[in-house]
C-alpha cells in the first residue's frame, strides 16, 4: 500500500479507538454473518488468497453473491476487496460457465454441484493462483460465496480447496406460524416480521438480511403464513403484499408459499361449499391458483392443514386428504407448484391413542397422492415434544415423498430464555432407524428420497424469527435456526460440528471458548428432558402457552389435549402403555422397531414412558427404582443447568459484554425454572408414587397447591 | 497531538473507511442522542471547553450524569474525557451543593433552579475556565447534563453560558397503552417495549436507553399500562415486574404508575362490589396501595379511565368521580401518590352532544376532589382529532387541578407512516386564550398552575414508543416525542424552535437541510388536517382501527361512534351546530370565546364545522362556496404531501442512505393515503352536494361505492 508499517499501525489503533464502541455493537443482529476481523495470523494468511474478485456477466444473485462477498471480505480482512477484470494473484472467481468465461475456461466438473450446488476450488490461471466459485446456476454461486466466507470465518485454510456440495434435500423450507396482525402463534422473538401493513410500498431491509441468512444456509423456501390459516392472505391486497415479499426474496433464491385455508372458497369466494369434488369449488381453486401466479410467477404452493386441531378439510364433506390435496395439485401444476401437505392430523372423535391417528389416515393413501405433493410430517407422532421416538409414518409410505417438520421456535423446550440447541434432536430423528429396508433404512434416508427412490424432497422447520433484534429471542437460539438449515442441506450432517461451526461465526474461534460452549450446546436438550419430561414422559406442560409445568393438566374440551392422558400416572404405576397390551402404537413400526420398543430389555430408557406404563418399582437399569430414576433424572436437569451457566460466566473473556450478560441473565431464568419444573412434577408425582425422595434429594419447597395455582395468563406464542 | 497534519488526514480518511458502515449504521436507535462527531471547526472551538469532568460524591443519578457527559462528549468530540479531581482548564464539573464541594463553592443562585432544574454557567474557578453544571437536585444536575449535551448538539457557544432552567409543570408524563400480551392499542410501532414476561429477572438494556430518552426531556413519570386497564397488573406477579422497571428507572427521575382498574376489587380481589363507598373495597384499596409501596417505596399513583367506553368506574354505583378518585387518593396520600382521573368520559346513553360531557360531568364537581387528584383532561373534547378546538374544561375549574393529555402517537393522523409532526398541534392547543380570567388566560397557563396558583401540575403524552428499532414507527415520529417532552417541561416553548433543535441533533446542523425540514415538520400536521377533516370536520375516518377514510360510517352499537353523527352532511349542508341554535357546546367556554366561536364573521374557518352546520353555497372567506372551499382544501392537502416528498427528495446530502430511504418510502405511502383520503372524501360529500367540483380540479378516479368496499380487518393498533 505504500504506507510505512508504523504508520498502518497507528491507523489501525485510531481507527480501533475512533469506531470501537459503535462498530462492534453486539446485539445479534448480525447473525451468523458477522464478519468480524480475522486475527492478524489469519489476516496474514487469507489476505493474499482474496486480493480482488472477479465476476462475470450481471445477474441479480449474481449481484448478491458479490456484494456478499464484498461485505464478507471486507469485514474479516479489513479492506473491500477490489473487483477486477481479469484474474489476478489472489483473485477470487466467482460465476456459473454461462456468466462467466473464466469459469467457462476452467472446465471444472460441475456435475457434482447439480443445480443447485456449487465448487470451490484452489487453482491456477495463467501462472496466477486464484479461488474459484463455480455452480451451473446462479443461486449456486450465491451458495458457494457464503460457504467460501463460511471457511474463513471458521478459520479454516483456504489455500487448497477442493470442494463440491450440492443440497441433498430438494425442498428447504421454513414455515412462518405468522398471523396477519403480525402475532406469531408460539413466537418469542417479538412480532411477525413481515409488517403486512406497510407492504408492498416499505420493503423493509430486514426482508433482505432474512433472505441473505437463509441463503447462507441454503434454506429455499418459505411459507409466509400460519398454517392455522386466514383466508384472507390469498385476496389481491394479501398477494400483492406477498409478491413484494417475492421479489426480495428471489435473488436469493427463495420462493415463497402461502398456507392455503381449505374453506377460503366459502369465506372469500362466495361458495357455499368448499367439498375438494364440487366442480364450482375446483373451479374457484383453478382461478385462484392462476391469480396468484399473475402476482408471483414463481410461487412455490400451498402449505396447508387440514381437519386438524378445527381447521377445515376434505373430511368436512366426507373426502380423503388424498381428494384435497390433489384438487389443490392440480391447478398448481400447470405453473410447477406443489401441495404441502401436513400429516399433523387428528380426528374431533376422542381416539385411543393420538400417536396413531396420522399413520392410520396416511399410510392407506399411500400411492393415492398426485405427483406433486409432500406430505409433512413432524419428527414425533405427538407435537415437538423435548422428545419424541421418532414418526411412525417414515418408512411407511413408499409411493408417497414425506417432507419432516421440525420445530425450530420451542414451544415446549423453555420458549426463548431456555438454552436447548436442538441439532441433537434433529440429528436423533434423523439418524433413527426405520429398518423399512432393512437394517440403516434411516430416517435421513427417507428425507432425501435414497430410501424408495423419490425426487420430491423435503425439510421444513418451523421458524423461531420475529422482530426481536436478534430474530430469534435469544443468542442461541440463532442456532436453531442455523442448525435446521445446515441439516436441510444435507441431513447427514453432524449436530456437533454444526455447532462448532456456528460458535465460531456467531461468537469466537478461540479453543477456549469453544470446547466448553459446544459442550454445552451438545448436553443442553438433553438437560430440558431431563428436567421437563424424562425417561420418555411428554406432553406434561401447562395448557394452552405451555408455559411451565402442568402435568396434572386433565379435563376440558378433549383428553388428548390433557398432561393425564399422556403420564397416566396412578398408584400402580406412570406411563403410556402403547404395546399391544396397550395402544398397540410400536406395531406402526417395522417389526425389528416394534420388536425393541415392546422389550424391556432392549428399549432405550429415553423412549421407556412413552412405550410402557410400569410400577413405580420397576427396576431402572441403574439398579434405582423407577420412582427414584425420575427423581434424580429431573434433579439432574436442573444440575446440568446449574453448569451451564457455570459454564458461560467463565467465558467472559471471549464474548462482549452485550451478549454475554443476556445469555446469562436467560440461563439464571432457565434455571430457575428447571426447577419450578422438577418441583413441581416430583410434587405431583408424589401422590401417586407415595414414595420418599431419595437420600439427598431435596423434596420440592413448596406444596402441590402451590405450584398447581400459578397462573400465566399472559404468557407469549398464543 | 504531535502527529503531523498529513497523517491525522490519513488516519481520518482510513478511519471513515474501515469504520463507516457499522459504526455509522443509522437505524434511528439514538434518537436525538446520537452524539455523532462535530464539524472539524466546531471540534476546535469545544474542545479546550471540555477537557475533562469533575464529579463530587456520586450517586446513581450523578453516576448516570457522568456516564451521560462521557458518552456524549466521546461522541461529538472524538475522545473520552477524562474524570479529574480538580478543577484544570476546560473543565466541566456536575454536582449540587451537597455533592460538589467546587459547586458548593462557587455560591451559585440555586434558587433559579427550584427541586428539578439546573443552572450552566461559564465561570473561573482558581484562574481556569470551566463550565459549571449545577442543581439542587441529583435529578436537576442530570437534566442539566442533557442540556449541556445538547448545546453541542445544535452547535450554540458554550463559551460564556448562563442558563437557568426549571421546569414550569410538576408532573411530565408518558401513557403508554401497552397491554400486559404485548400489544399496544394504538400503537404503530411494533410491540410494548415491556418484555412483562421475561421481567423481572431480564431487564432488557433497552429500558435503560428509554429511561435516558425521557430524562434527556425532563419526563419525571410513566404509566406503563393501558388506560382501558386490566387488573392483573395489581396482583404481585406484575408488581414485581413493575418495581423491576421502577429500578431500572430510578436514577433517571422517573417515577412509576399504574392504571387501576377501577373493578380490581371485584376481579382480583374476590369481593362482590367494587363501589368506592363500601368499607371492604375501600380496605382492599388500602391493602393494594400498601403492597404496591412495598414493591415500589416511590411509586408516583394509579391513572384511571373510569366510566368511559365500557370501562368500570363509580357511576356503576350510583358514586361520582370525585367518590371515585377520593377514594384512591386517601389509600395513596399516606405514601405521596397520587390519583390522575381521566375526564375522557362519555355515558352509554346516547348524548345530544358528546363533546359537552366532561364539562358537564366535571365542572360541578369542582373543588370536591381530595387535594392529591388530578383531572387528565385530552387537549379537545372529542378525541385527538387531527384538529380540535381548545377542551372547555381548561379554565373552568379553579379549585381542581388539570393535567393536558395530548396524543403522541398518531391514532387519527395517519399512523407512523403520515409525516405529522404535532409540535403545531400542541403550541395550538396551549396558546388558545380561554378569556376564564381575562385575555390571556391560555390553556398554558392552566396547565402550569399559574392561572389558579394551582401547584399540581401536569402534562401527559400517549406514547408513541414500541419495539421498532426506531422506537417510534418512523424517524419523524420521534420529533413527536420529543417535542411533547419539550412542552412539558416548558409550554411556552415554540413549535418551531423545537423541531429546530430535533432536527439538528436527529439528523443535521447544515442550514441547507434545516430550514426546509423544518418549514416542512411546521406544515405537516395542517397538511393532515386538510386531506382528511379541513374546516373543522372531525371523527371521519373508518370504524374501529381508524385507518383511512369513512365518512359514510353509520349505524353501529353507538352514534357517537360513527361519522355521520359528526358532520351531519345532508342535502342543506354540512357541520356540526354547536351554537345555541345546536347543541349549545360553544356555551361552555367563556363568553368571548363563545362569542367568536358562534359569529361566522368572526370565527377562524379552521373551526368553521366543527361549530355550525352551513349551506353548501356558503362563502367561504376565499369568496368560494362552501363546497368549492372543501374540494380546494382536501385537493390543497395532498399538494403539500406531494411538496413534502419532493422536498425530502432534495436532502439527500445530508441524511445518510437508510433514514432518507425510509422517510421517503413513508411520504410516498401518505401522498398515496392522503390522495386516498382527499377522493373517497369528495366523492361521499359530493352525494350531498350535488354540485360538480370547481374547474382543474380532477373527480375521484373510482366511485364511491369503490372507496367503501375498501376493507382492512387486520389494520394496525387494535
Amino acid at each position: 500500500m505504500g504506507v510505512p508499517t508504523f504508520l498502518r499501525g497507528l491507523i489501525i489503533l485510531f481507527a480501533a479507538v475512533l469506531c470501537a464502541p459503535a462498530a462492534y455493537a453486539e446485539d445479534g443482529y448480525d447473525l451468523w454473518l458477522r464478519y468480524r476481523p480475522v486475527e492478524a495470523q489469519a489476516q496474514a494468511r487469507y489476505q493474499p488468497l482474496a486480493t480482488a474478485l472477479v465476476a462475470g456477466t450481471p445477474s441479480p444473485t449474481l449481484d448478491a453473491a458479490q456484494a456478499e462477498l464484498t461485505r464478507g471480505l471486507a469485514g474479516l480482512l479489513g479492506a473491500t476487496p477490489p473487483v477486477a477484470s481479469a484474474v489476478r494473484e489472489g483473485a477470487v472467481v466467482f460465476g456459473t460457465p454461462k456468466s462467466s468465461a473464466v469459469v467457462a475456461g476452467l472446465k471444472l466438473p460441475l456435475e457434482k454441484a447439480g443445480p443447485e450446488g456449487y465448487l470451490i476450488r484452489s487453482v491456477r490461471i495463467d501462472g496466477a493462483r486464484a479461488t474459484v466459485i463455480a455452480a451451473n446456476s446462479d443461486i449456486g454461486v450465491l451458495y458457494g460465496a457464503f460457504a467460501y466466507l463460511r471457511l474463513i470465518q471458521t478459520r479454516q485454510p483456504i489455500d487448497a480447496l477442493d470442494i463440491a456440495s450440492a443440497p441433498k434435500v430438494a425442498l428447504r423450507m421454513l414455515n412462518h406460524w405468522d398471523n396477519l396482525d403480525r402475532t406469531v402463534e408460539r413466537g418469542y422473538s417479538g412480532q411477525s416480521i413481515w409488517d403486512w401493513h406497510k407492504l408492498p410500498d416499505w420493503k423493509d431491509p430486514r426482508y433482505t438480511d432474512y433472505a441473505r441468512a437463509n441463503a447462507s444456509l441454503g434454506i429455499n423456501a418459505t411459507t409466509l403464513n400460519n398454517v392455522n390459516a386466514n383466508a384472507l392472505s390469498l385476496t389481491p391486497m394479501y398477494l400483492e403484499k406477498a409478491a413484494a415479499l417475492a421479489d426480495v426474496f428471489r435473488p436469493y433464491g427463495i420462493k415463497v408459499y402461502l398456507t392455503a385455508r381449505f374453506s377460503a372458497p366459502i369465506e372469500i369466494g362466495g361458495l357455499k361449499t368448499a367439498d375438494p369434488l364440487d366442480p364450482q369449488v375446483r373451479a374457484w381453486w383453478k382461478a385462484k391458483a392462476d391469480e396468484i401466479y399473475r402476482y408471483i410467477p414463481d410461487f412455490g404452493g400451498f402449505t396447508v392443514k387440514a381437519n386438524s386441531e378445527g381447521q377445515p378439510g376434505p373430511q368436512d364433506y366426507k373426502r380423503t386428504h388424498a381428494d384435497g390435496a390433489n384438487m389443490m395439485a392440480e391447478v398448481l401444476a400447470p405453473h410447477g407448484g406443489e401441495v404441502i401437505w401436513r400429516a399433523f392430523v387428528y380426528s374431533h372423535e376422542q381416539p385411543d391413542d393420538r400417536a396413531k391417528q396420522a399413520y392410520d389416515e396416511f399410510v392407506p393413501l399411500d400411492g393415492k397422492f398426485a405427483s406433486n405433493v409432500i406430505v409433512q410430517v413432524k419428527n414425533g407422532a405427538i407435537d415437538f415434544q423435548p422428545r419424541e421416538p421418532f414418526h411412525p409414518l417414515f418408512g411407511a409410505t413408499p409411493k408417497t415423498p414425506l417432507a419432516m417438520e421440525f420445530q425450530i421456535t420451542k414451544e415446549y423446550l423453555g420458549f426463548a430464555t431456555h438454552l436447548a440447541y436442538l441439532g441433537t434432536m434433529y440429528e436423533e430423528t434423523l439418524t433413527a432407524d426405520t429398518w423399512r429396508r432393512g437394517k440403516g433404512s434411516t430416517v435421513a434416508k427417507v428425507i432425501d428420497g435414497s430410501l424408495f427412490g423419490q425426487k420430491r424432497t423435503g425439510m421444513v422447520g418451523v421458524a423461531n424469527i420475529g422482530t426481536d433484534r436478534n430474530w430469534s429471542g435469544s443468542d442461541f437460539d440463532q442456532a436453531n435456526w442455523y442448525v435446521f438449515g445446515r441439516m436441510a442441506w444435507d441431513p447427514y450432517l453432524s449436530a456437533r460440528d454444526i455447532a462448532d461451526e456456528w460458535a465460531r461465526q456467531t461468537f469466537s474461534n478461540d479453543a477456549a471458548f469453544l470446547k466448553p460452549t459446544v459442550d454445552m450446546m451438545m448436553g443442553s436438550r438433553e438437560a430440558v428432558v431431563d428436567y421437563m419430561t424424562p425417561l420418555g414422559l411428554h406432553h406434561l406442560m401447562a395448557r394452552s402457552h405451555h408455559y411451565g409445568p402442568g402435568p396434572w393438566v386433565a379435563g376440558g374440551e378433549r383428553a388428548d389435549w390433557t398432561s393425564v392422558y399422556y403420564h397416566r400416572a396412578d398408584k400402580g404405576g406412570i406411563g403410556f402403555d402403547r404395546t399391544p397390551t396397550g395402544s398397540g402404537a410400536t406395531r406402526q413400526y417395522a417389526p425389528q422397531v416394534a420388536a425393541v420398543f415392546e422389550d424391556l430389555k432392549r428399549i432405550d430408557e429415553k423412549d421407556l414412558l412413552w412405550f410402557h406404563h410400569l410400577p413405580w418399582d420397576y427396576r431402572a437399569r441403574s439398579g434405582r427404582t423407577l420412582w427414584d430414576e425420575l427423581v434424580v433424572r429431573y434433579t439432574g436437569g436442573v444440575a446440568d443447568v446449574t453448569a451451564m451457566r457455570n459454564t458461560w460466566a467463565g467465558l467472559t473473556p471471549y464474548v462482549d459484554s452485550e451478549r454475554h450478560a443476556q445469555v446469562g441473565a436467560f440461563l439464571a431464568i432457565q434455571e430457575k425454572e428447571a426447577q419450578w419444573w422438577r418441583d413441581a412434577s416430583i410434587a405431583y408425582f408424589q401422590t401417586f408414587s407415595e414414595r420418599p425422595l431419595p437420600a439427598g434429594y431435596a423434596p420440592p419447597p413448596k406444596p402441590l397447591s402451590y405450584y398447581e395455582a400459578l397462573s400465566f395468563p399472559e404468557a407469549p406464542g398464543i
